[in-house]
């Protein structure tokens, strides 16, 4: 994720870095150089004239963009609603450890369960990225846990279990009323619900023909436009096919990025970030010491 | 549902499977075919040329952007929330199981709910795609509940209510406080929502006479533009007719096939995976042996 | 509601029943005689020449698209909130039902309480058709019930109430502890939700405003049309005014049906079936009785 | 607000009432008359022809559209949430009052909590209309609940306060459990959320720029159209002109009615109408006598 | 935030405050001066005439629409959100009071607990604009409060957990009953949600790709635009530019204004206002004195 104050308006036109084109060069340059060589051949083809004007684009422009308006909003949509489950597991873990600091009594058995909460938002983080979750349960869990959790397929759906668990433990122990334990469910649940929807995001694409139909109408659409603009224009004709061409390979190509939210491309969520920042958070409601907070790295890109 | 990494930008040009190319073909070839004709004839009729030029087509192409964007959005609504609805599913199966686990003071007994719980998952999907489900409930259920079952009409709310029925029974044993049972009954009630949703998507189409609109004016349009073609591009007419065709016919195609996302469309919803996941998954939590994972298909659809 | 399997693309092109047409007959008729008068006149008007061509049309496209747009989406909006509503109905009274069998010890009075929602679902329906509930209260309550209801003005809410009562005598009777009362509040108070958003979206109708200034556009644009378009495809002219008339038409009375979804055009909602389904699902938990299926009806209209 | 049938197609062309046709008549005939002014002068301005096309309209339009459609959109779904929050208030003080009835063993003194609630409906009406609840509370407090109300600012959210004292006066007489007491406590949340809703979309008007942007652009339109389309259509401009302006006013004019749906606008929201409705249902439910329903009125108009 | 009436029509197309206008005069100016420029030039660069007309900027057009559509739906889609998180702090924070007042047996001592929650509004706000609270803790709290809150790094979650102690210290000395307990947890977790809310959308800006392209699109189409018009509209070129690139312009500028709702631009939410307000409401109900309310400021700007 690229977290950066707005550059100033000249500025903005020439930056690099968070823009896509380093992902799209190559399509623009092989579209650029064939709207080049159609201009310099008057949109000849071995001596035939090949006919066409604008209005072919007009009337696809129509379905493009439906298409990419389509597409565009559905990525960003999944992009938002990652972002907010990863708010509720935020949002539910702090809950439960207020709780667990005022409706439970027994204040000092409170770690463990933060313990497990935190190991709970590393290794969703890890199972979303596909990344090895041992390092972080080496720091935050006894023995047993990392025993139990090791050969696990569904790693933070246990850690949720074992948390209820603890809840079990200090009910049977008579430390906490069933109407509190109760309370305490509430949130429970909502990480459990938060946990399903960050597996249906991942797991689920945008059906995979809506990329394959975008992606021919735009590959065709610029290969024919020189054609359809040579006899208008005439040499502004690989200019303005490079500009159209821009906007449209960009479209799709931030489209595909943000698709997939919980990746590792420049616009993909900061999972890394904010499972760090959940942790200070939850360590301050337990009067334990913070980690330093990150200096603000040059780059603005965060992981 | 087709899950596969993204192709390179060049074979998503050519990809076959997870396009709707075969769907469509008949059609796309009638009406290329008919546009051939127009072109050979220079839009002449039994002698009678036919004057008409792209105005027409650049102002029915409004309403028709309103119709098809309106449908595209409408069948991916519908398809998400089939999703997502089945997402309620896993979370709240396995909420239910956790709360089994550590809020009745009776483990040993949480794998006969467990049981019921797979079954509900099984039966619903069976229920969705109008499959017998006896096989799985021979293989999950006791005689009783089977019998029970068979002659039912509505058989994924006839398991929800036996899986109250444990409930019961574990409260008039004096296993589980008022408190506690009331908690358990939020997952429950969720799992009612989301039958009676996957119900309602099933059950109640997109209004049929927007498929008989979208659907006539779309053809009618198709037969139509050679003729507004034909004079100003020429030889160019059936290119671009095939080309605005395609589009047209492949938009309606895939929001059929989504508009009904429990299907067996290589774009519907991967109901068998998903509730072999979430029987795995429970399985987990319960501790019992997983069934092992499915190898990666070469063909990258799920079902 | 329509409910039928798509035919083959071919009849979809000449299907009768379900496309508006036969409400848009008079109008269309009589804009495609007049676009042959323009046309046979040559745009003459008294010997007076109209000088129009396609710009203005293209330039009140866009209000118009800005306006169908709107008023479809927000049709279906209605619509769909509207099942999603009857869908809550369906829901919490099997919710309330299953929680009549397993919270209160006292299965053989659940059948009371049973009879009442089913009630409740039948005088909703009633109140929203504004038909005489009567024959189905007769049916279901006993005497005292029907003479408490048959002066109410607000009959439904009034069930909700007597199903509060149910719950109430028990309490009292000591057969259902308070947190289990506290848990059967949740779906009945989701059944008053769902009761008041159905009187919503019946009292309430999208401002008239909306269907004044959109009927007159699309009456003005299509009386002007053909003086636009004669100079430029000449006979052709009556053939595009029909067909573009017909989109919007169609496109305007479509909304105006689907607005108001409680109604019996249709494509209004199946209110008939679902309440028989409802009853149906509620008497086979309770192990009544079911009335048979309804055969498939040959005209696939449900009511 | 406008609730009538909907009238014949041929009626609704020539509709005044419920058009917003009065609100922008100025504008429009000033519009007008410059159109003709440009006409006559054939789009010379002392001597010297203003050289325009319709190009740079249909460039501007791609804004105008977005402006409008987002405007039209945004509004229409304040008015919506609006209702919904009034439809809360309906729901939530039925379940209260079937709440007092069922749940609290005080019958006789539930019709104090219910005239609370319908003194909450119409202090809440008055706060958002600015108008004098004083005539309301007389009708239905006592005067040592209208004593402390008369200081107040925030009147509403104090009768929820004093609701929620008649339940604590339950409470400790011991008339209802707490567990109970928690379940009243759900419909009051929900009524002081929807207190705070409505104060919401009171207080935020959607971000004033809009409305300078939106105003200026469509102005500036309509005064350079008539030099744009004079070339083309001559005679006509004048008529065009109208129209389009008639929709982008009209269209201007009921965004800003909607956007403030708690005004006395002919499409405003019918608050008299509502709380007189709600306390109507709230007095049925406590078995007291209810006001007479009002006769159909012949304006079709609801305030 | 701009609060006041709308101002006549007339009135508003000269409005200065409020419009964006003093952001955008540099760009505007610039790019309407480089338009001059070419008109005079009659569209030739060093005696090389470009050739350019308008349909490469229609064709750019379409792209562009989708994207401002999309960027503005977003911003606006964040103001809102944030703005309802706002409210549910002031719901959330009266029902929290109304609660301590009528469920915990100790009214003395729901001065504290209120106390805590105005110096969590006041918190969030200061967090939110990276402001010190520090003044409006020493107004509102105790010392030991103020101590154990400065070297916080998360303040406002800190005074959660500080108000769930209030709740832990009157629950353990009996003052208020385990289930009425859970009832007010319902309240302090939505506000810990509205705090990972506002924190969501303070830290999570829209992917900032988005801006690059949008800002490149719109300044490359106002620089090309004078070279496509200056042959077909001559002198009128530099309005038509200044128009096109104003309307541009500011939707950009408004659309970055809004994203970051929490700022101090004139568009942005009213936080001062809101917390203030808030503080009265809660006042009210505590029965404690209010501040004045502030005279309606003559620039109709809130903070």
């Amino acid at each position: 994720m690229i977290v950066r104050p707005r550059p100033h308006w000249l500025r903005l036109l020439f930056v690099w870095r968070g823009s896509v084109l380093p992902d799209i060069l190559p399509q623009l340059l092989a579209t650029t150089a064939f709207a080049i060589v159609v201009t310099v051949l008057h949109g000849r083809l071995f001596q035939w004239k090949i006919p066409l004007n604008f209005v072919p684009f007009s009337l696809i422009g129509l379905t493009l963009a439906i298409f990419l308006g389509f597409r565009n909003g559905t990525s960003y949509a999944r992009y938002w609603e990652a972002r907010t489950l990863w708010g509720t597991v935020l949002n539910d873990t702090r809950a439960l450890v207020r709780q667990a600091l005022t409706l439970a009594d027994a204040p000092s058995e409170a770690s463990l369960l933060a313990a497990r909460l935190i190991a709970f938002v590393h290794a969703l983080r890890h199972q979303l990225r596909r990344t090895d979750p041992a390092a972080d349960f080496e720091r935050l869990l006894c023995v047993e846990d990392r025993d139990r959790l090791r050969p696990a397929r569904y790693k933070p759906a246990l850690l949720l279990l074992m948390a209820g668990e603890w809840l079990r433990d200090r009910r049977q122990a008579g430390r906490i009323a069933p109407a509190l334990v109760q309370a305490m469910e509430g949130p429970l649940g909502r990480l459990t619900d938060a946990l399903g929807g960050c597996e249906r995001i991942a797991g689920t694409p945008i059906p995979f023909t809506y990329t394959v139909i975008i992606h021919r109408t735009i590959y065709l659409y610029c290969v024919l436009l020189p054609f359809g603009l040579v006899d208008a224009i005439g040499p502004m004709t690989p200019l303005i096919v490079a500009f159209i061409a821009y906007t449209f390979f960009a479209l799709e190509a931030l489209g595909a990025q943000i698709e997939e939210p919980f990746g590792t491309d420049p616009n993909d969520l900061a999972l890394d970030a904010m499972s760090h920042m959940i942790e200070s958070s939850l360590r301050e409601m337990m009067g334990e010491p913070l980690a330093p907070q990150d200096a603000e790295p040059g780059a603005f890109i965060q992981t």
